[in-house]
């Protein structure tokens, strides 16, 4: 079905959207097959998000052959299935550069074409993103219709809800596309998911909506009304309308999804007679069309390179553990030890590795959904009924849940265990994953404990510090990827909280380091060794409460003092530069030099790469240290009169 | 009806809820009668939210004399209608210090009394909660039944739609009471609003459904199965059900919230039946019972002390306007110049300010309803459609918009405007409600430019400022209340973009201020000047970009710099620090301090008091300046060396 160099005839005719609404129906839907065959062809080269792409490869076609855009506005939910959407809308020249540096991203983003209005990477923004382009063409700003392209996972989001909510009362010409594939990342959770489940299975009724509508669509315009209304008796959906419905949303569906006559159909008839905001329900399979991806579990969400004839994804390399499974690991011994351990994940069961727990312990693992907000005060309100949750959700996606953490862990001092995973720049997901925030907004919460593992043996001893710790929130993050080699303790070690450690006893100059940046900070000291500077090098483990004792005893007893930390300003260099103001340490000279991400985003590229781009190599840290030690120099001087 | 001192001989015999429960019916309308008296007197000294307890008095007393609080847990969502519940739950000995310094919260709170569960103040965190407890109970913990009262506004946050949908799935025995009373702050928004009026009318099929209930409850526990799907049949609910049952939940309703009869039967009679997760649907009048109240346009949502016989709310002083009114006028003049500037509010049109925009050009004000999530993507997206949003969202609710702010608009460099009003201590709200976290959670994302008004003339700049920055997303943060008297100018200047302003020349000392705390350090600077001090006072207006040649030239030329801010650690002093290491300003000594909020929660008081729990007072300031000298003195004379 597929090789490295598909023949792609249509294909090759595209070079924007505009050249689909030339095709006739029958090439839309050669078209389709060729652009899936493309896709495989070009995934098994980059890795990515194929399941989710494969799945849409018939709505993309039709929906950039039926609406004009890229005046009309075609915003996709979380953006990882844009993929056939970017071969058709003038990058497929790039497209074998996808999620590596200086290509393409593996999401939708603005800077990269006019037809992507919207970028997107986290779930359930599309809905609230065509309202406001629907509000600019309302007020005439250059734009035409606005369609928002939303999975049936991204729905259990509480931003989509109030997305549907707003735009329904609104009233607004608007489309948004359920696009229903049954899962997510994971098989989805929640009523949600259920609910979805009942309608789709409805088909007698849909085939009688579609009817129905035949009929409405040759009516005389004022005739119309009287036919809408008797579509919405025959159809049963007047008064007891499904959640849509009730919502505001003109409801249409379910439509095959892979089916290009009933999609073309629908989606023109919908275009040519919409007046406000309507949900067309299309049911998809994630990963369509390609063997391998339909019987796989997870339908090839997210792959490495392949073999396109047999699915074979290129195996990793050997190597450390990654710390996810070490924390999943972790967890679950500390869950058989004590049966208060509960678990949280927001649609993130094997990312996470909360799903080494779930197979021992399936009771005690919550799954919400895609569902950060609830999910974080869900836990909350866990720890108050007296069980120990870890909430583990990834850096980037705990920003959504921040107002909970505030609101109903800090000011409550509820004992909630924050497992972050993807603690700083990530790779190939790029900007929009980077977990570069939560230091600063964690480290700004009184009561709040803050810990970064240095390694993985490190997120042994803090899975057991955290589920040892029941007076108050606490929080540990760890890098995504692979772990640095370090052996691992047959049980984590509960660390006292407060405290760092020193790594390399030195002179001169300090170096002091919050998480798994370590590696780099010893390598710096490598190459200052060349120059004859041995620095101390003391992993903080603590961003809060700081080892204020270390130091200070640092900054007493060195030069100058660096602060290394994989995370943006108001983190961790922030924290130790209060607390040594505060006690007087730059009174008389202290060259403090802080290493963490540049006020800039970094685009994807492998994490090192990214790091390279953010200076914070080995080699960046020890200029930074040289720096400092340089300027310092001056007050030895002075300090000798003394 | 009521007088200061109402005759409540009843409500004399309850000292906690457990008293309830040896009432008689008849005797809880009796007691509920007198709760609603005392409640209005209390009020009238207090101030408070006044009419969010008058429409749950009998809900109240209802829940309190039928489940089994405190060990049946109890959550009222936002908990600003917890009056009654505090009189009935052993406070009403302190309830007349409520919302006063080391006088009982406005809202629920843990540390109060086990009978708040759950604490509360930011909506429609208490299905969340509930679920909780009901997980506790299963596993274990002492914990009975869980009890959620949520307003119909509430429901419109995506939180409350993550809950009910996770609740639904999870199917444990838990009760939702949707108090219904068609307003929240401001008269509902949304569709979720219009569905739930249509549901509240539909009277007929409640009677009918409460019917079925009786029949049911007649029948012996093998038959009420086959008798719940007859009632099904009987209201027509079967398959085709509303909202909630779609997500899982039994729906029981609409029923008089004010009907104790009423609400007695259908409390005692689901809470012996239920088995998942029900909603039961009350309908309240918010204000109810107090004739002033109810013919008010907000149902005296938040009062001041008023006179119980007329109504008569206490006048503020004169004096100058509040920062919120001085925003909302220079909003609209704004508006009026540029046709293309929107604005947004979520529930909080009159608030914010921005109802005097809505005034003038109501097309141009969205009310998203309480989903500060869904406001932001929104604005996001009507700036990528090349309109000028501002998003008027208080500090403390924009922490619920953070991913949003984020993902949405910091990394795709889109210029929303956001207008944080309540920066800083906001006083009687107390500490759920203090917008202490805005600098640091905005400062560290690469991009944004951040302000802070020293005062009312000020923020007429910084509105005109944001007005004109169209090249990525711009804040400016203002507190809570009066402003200073400054002369307001007729019409804005934009203001360069990093750049501060020095408003006293002095020596020695500098004291770089960021907002509106510039008053105190003024203050300060009188006291030091006692003493033969004369700092230098600067104005820093922008926390990002940072004047970086100012604050340079000041720990050039002084010997000490103490930076002040209305917020917490990780922001403005966070941000001048990393600048000054960067830029090798501590290497020969600089002696800095920051005065910004301590690492712990200020509970609340007036603001000047909780600025004094803070030890950000005027001498508070001069005291820090004074260490700052003293020590920096030292390097004076090690400096007179060279």
């Amino acid at each position: 079905m597929t090789d490295q160099n598909p023949h792609t005839p249509i294909l090759d005719t595209v070079a924007g959207p505009a050249d689909l609404r030339r095709l006739s129906d029958r090439d839309l839907s050669a078209l389709a097959g060729e652009l899936r065959s493309e896709l495989i062809s070009v995934v098994s080269e980059t890795g990515g998000h194929l399941g989710s792409s494969l799945g849409v490869v018939e709505l993309t076609v039709a929906l950039h052959a039926v609406f004009n855009t890229p005046m009309d506005k075609l915003i996709w939910d979380v953006g990882h299935q844009c993929y056939p959407h970017k071969i058709l809308t003038g990058r497929r020249d790039r497209i074998r550069t996808l999620r590596q540096k200086d290509g393409l991203s593996g999401f939708t983003k603005r800077s990269e074409s006019a037809s992507d209005p919207f970028g997107a990477a986290h779930s359930s923004t599309s809905i609230s993103a065509a309202l406001g382009f629907a509000v600019g063409r309302d007020m005439g700003r250059p734009a035409g219709d606005a369609i928002a392209v939303i999975g049936d996972g991204a729905l259990s989001a509480g931003l989509a809800y109030e997305a549907l909510n707003n735009a329904g009362a609104q009233g607004r010409r608007l489309f948004v596309i359920l696009n229903d594939n049954e899962m997510s990342i994971a098989p989805p959770v929640g009523a949600m998911a259920a609910y979805l489940g009942r309608l789709g299975a409805d088909r007698p009724r849909a085939r009688l909506r579609l009817m129905a509508e035949d009929f409405e669509s040759v009516m005389p315009p004022p005739m119309r009304e009287g036919a809408r209304r008797a579509r919405q008796l025959v159809t049963g959906m007047a008064g007891t309308g499904n959640i849509f419905e009730e919502l505001g949303f003109d409801y249409v569906g379910p439509v095959d999804g892979h089916d290009m006559g009933q999609l073309l159909q629908v989606m023109r008839a919908t275009r040519a007679r919409a007046t406000g905001p309507v949900l067309i329900h299309c049911c998809t399979v994630k990963g369509k069309g390609y063997a391998p991806a339909e019987t796989s579990a997870d339908r090839y969400h997210g792959v490495s390179k392949f073999d396109v004839a047999t699915g074979q994804q290129a195996k990793k390399a050997g190597g450390p553990p990654s710390y996810t499974s070490v924390f999943g690991k972790a967890l679950a011994e500390e869950a058989a030890r004590d049966p208060d351990i509960v678990a949280l994940t927001a649609a993130m069961p094997s990312g996470t590795g909360v799903d080494i727990m779930a197979k021992r312990f399936p009771a005690r693992v919550f799954d919400v959904g895609i569902a950060e907000q609830h999910g974080v005060t869900f836990a909350a309100a866990m720890a108050a009924s007296g069980l120990k949750p870890f909430c583990a959700i990834y850096s980037t996606f705990l920003q959504r849940g921040f107002d909970q953490v505030v609101h109903d862990v800090a000011i409550q001092g509820l004992p909630v265990r924050f497992a972050i995973d993807r603690a700083g720049l990530v790779g190939a997901d790029g900007v929009t994953h980077a977990g570069a925030y939560d230091i600063a907004y964690l480290g700004c919460l009184p009561g709040f404990t803050v810990m970064a593992a240095a390694d993985e043996a490190e997120l042994v001893h803090m899975v057991a510090t955290a589920a040892a710790h029941d007076s108050g929130p606490i929080a540990f993050r760890y890098p995504r990827g692979a772990g640095t080699g370090a052996a691992l303790p047959e049980r984590g070690t509960v660390l006292e909280i407060g405290r760092g450690r020193v790594v390399q006893e030195g002179e001169d100059l300090a170096i002091l380091s919050f998480g798994a940046h370590l590696y780099e900070v010893q390598a710096a000291a490598s190459l200052l060794a060349e120059e004859g500077i041995t620095p101390t090098i003391a992993d903080a483990r603590f961003a809060k409460p700081l080892d204020l004792d270390l130091i200070m005893e640092l900054a007493r007893t060195h030069r100058a003092l660096v602060t290394v930390e994989q995370g943006a300003e108001g983190g961790f260099g922030s924290q130790v530069m209060h607390a040594l103001a505060r006690n007087g340490a730059f009174d008389r000279g202290l060259a403090i030099r802080n290493v963490c991400l540049p006020d800039r985003f970094i685009d994807q590229a492998a994490p090192a790469e990214m790091y390279a781009d953010a200076k914070m190599t080995a080699a960046d840290i020890a200029a930074t240290a040289r720096t400092a030690l340089g300027q310092a120099a001056t007050i030895v001087s002075l300090s000798a009169v003394r």
